[in-house]
């Protein structure tokens, strides 16, 4: 069996998924992307990620506009050609193909737009059970975090360097303060104060972190969003990440430091049931 | 007529030269490159190229190793099919094809290797009689600027503002340091004296940097590598970048403030055509 894959309007076999070596995310990694997770067969927040998708593009000046009905269309076809439960859709925008050359091709160039889906247990698995254990890294990726774009290569390197030392995940630190996960939101909770940092242009936005910040305030908790260093984290009452696959997912472990006795927190336990519970609700 | 593209030990037509979607330097920026010029059909200074090249892969820990005689061999015969006298040949290695994960794929990965050449005029030219304007930019990009890979995304959005205000190229900057071009070296002569950025982790070590070094004391000037302010560039005696395809070209106007009354320098222009003759000089 092969998946089915979406190349610029054609629905293509895995082995065919391609794109030509001029397009500017192979050369320039000159692309946006986004990730949506799909529960029961449905796409989770799906128009807050368009939201997002069109302001990285306009961020960074892309022509063409896009079409929301037509991009929902081709996200649902591939869920259901792949028989996608539950599991994501990687969508991948890039500015398109051009001669090689550091300028903006013409502005009215195509673009490049594939997506491909991945099926993954996202509700029940190990991580949600037994949480998962993080190091801290210096962060040493650009200036503008805030768009999604495909300049992932130290997030990778981040997220490998973690494996090989045993743990799950890289928080990626700036002069001792977290700033994000390797592919995800970093919060700490001390009393009744729940703590992400501000959104500004050296992290990600997560859709996932701002529907947890509603229902976190639904729960009364009190978010405050600000940044907090390491040993701050290490000292937490709980840690969790928030991200479109890992929804809530408590950290039991930073560096050398176990969080709650490595053990998943109770409120983020709590956290991630209703996050789920109103995802359910509200799927596309 | 079309260029013949290579691609993985193929030869193709460039219509026809595509890679997976599912590859890492597609979905991740997970690869590395490089510029070899071409005169009178020749390669310049590959050697060194594939020497930085295999200490990127390395920095990234790539697993399998290339052969530089292979590496060679496709050079040559992209240089001959194309009927390239004057141009470069553009090669880039990724990481290769995988399950889209953070995580680096296992080492045995097969690497996705691709080149394509460009016509260009490389000694006679515009910029070459007239020099280059450039503005200054703050430098948003990551801190691994010494691995050659194509996370080149700012660089193109600084060469496209550049433009799109008149000048040439940017010069990226850090706490009024001049670091580099989008895509070059950047020098100040003083008097006797030339300087240049030390290569560090915030800059590429250009290749045309190193031999234009030691062009430079065969004039008797005296190369002195230290950072340089924007107000000690924007009055120096003169101003150049040097590149692959730039070579040595002359920076007449820095922001609002002309270099050499907004003519080539005299030493530049000397040091262009001793960088010239010694490349003619050693041809591969």
């Amino acid at each position: 069996m092969t998946r089915t894959v979406y190349v610029n309007g054609e629905y293509v076999a895995e082995q065919e998924a391609k794109v030509s070596v001029f397009d500017r995310a192979f050369l320039f990694a000159d692309a946006v992307y986004e990730v949506t997770s799909v529960l029961n067969g449905k796409l989770v927040d799906f128009d807050n990620h368009m939201k997002r998708l069109q302001r990285s593009m306009l961020e960074l000046n892309y022509g063409p506009k896009i079409d929301e009905d037509e991009f929902l269309e081709f996200h649902r076809k591939l869920v259901s050609i792949n028989k996608i439960d539950e599991g994501i859709v990687y969508l991948q925008v890039s500015r398109g193909i051009a001669e090689r050359d550091f300028a903006f091709p013409s502005s009215d160039t195509k673009l490049t737009v594939t997506a491909f889906t991945q099926k993954k247990k996202l509700i029940e698995n190990e991580t949600a059970t037994k949480g998962i254990t993080v190091i801290t890294v210096d962060d040493l990726r650009w200036k503008r975090c805030d768009i999604k774009t495909i300049q992932l290569l130290y997030p990778s390197i981040a997220k490998t360097e973690a494996l090989k030392k045993g743990a799950d995940d890289a928080w990626m630190t700036q002069n001792g303060y977290v700033m994000e996960g390797s592919s995800n939101n970093a919060w700490i909770i001390k009393g009744k104060n729940i703590h992400t940092r501000e959104a500004d242009n050296l992290i990600l936005n997560g859709i996932t972190r701002l529907a947890v910040m509603k229902v976190a305030e639904q729960l009364k908790y009190r978010v405050v969003p600000k940044q907090f260093t390491v040993t701050e984290a290490e000292n937490a009452d709980e840690a969790f990440i928030t991200s479109a696959t890992a929804f809530v997912t408590s950290v039991v472990k930073i560096n050398d430091y176990k969080i709650n006795n490595g053990k998943i927190g109770v409120f983020t336990q709590s956290l991630r049931e209703a996050y789920i519970k109103q995802a359910l609700d509200t799927l596309t």
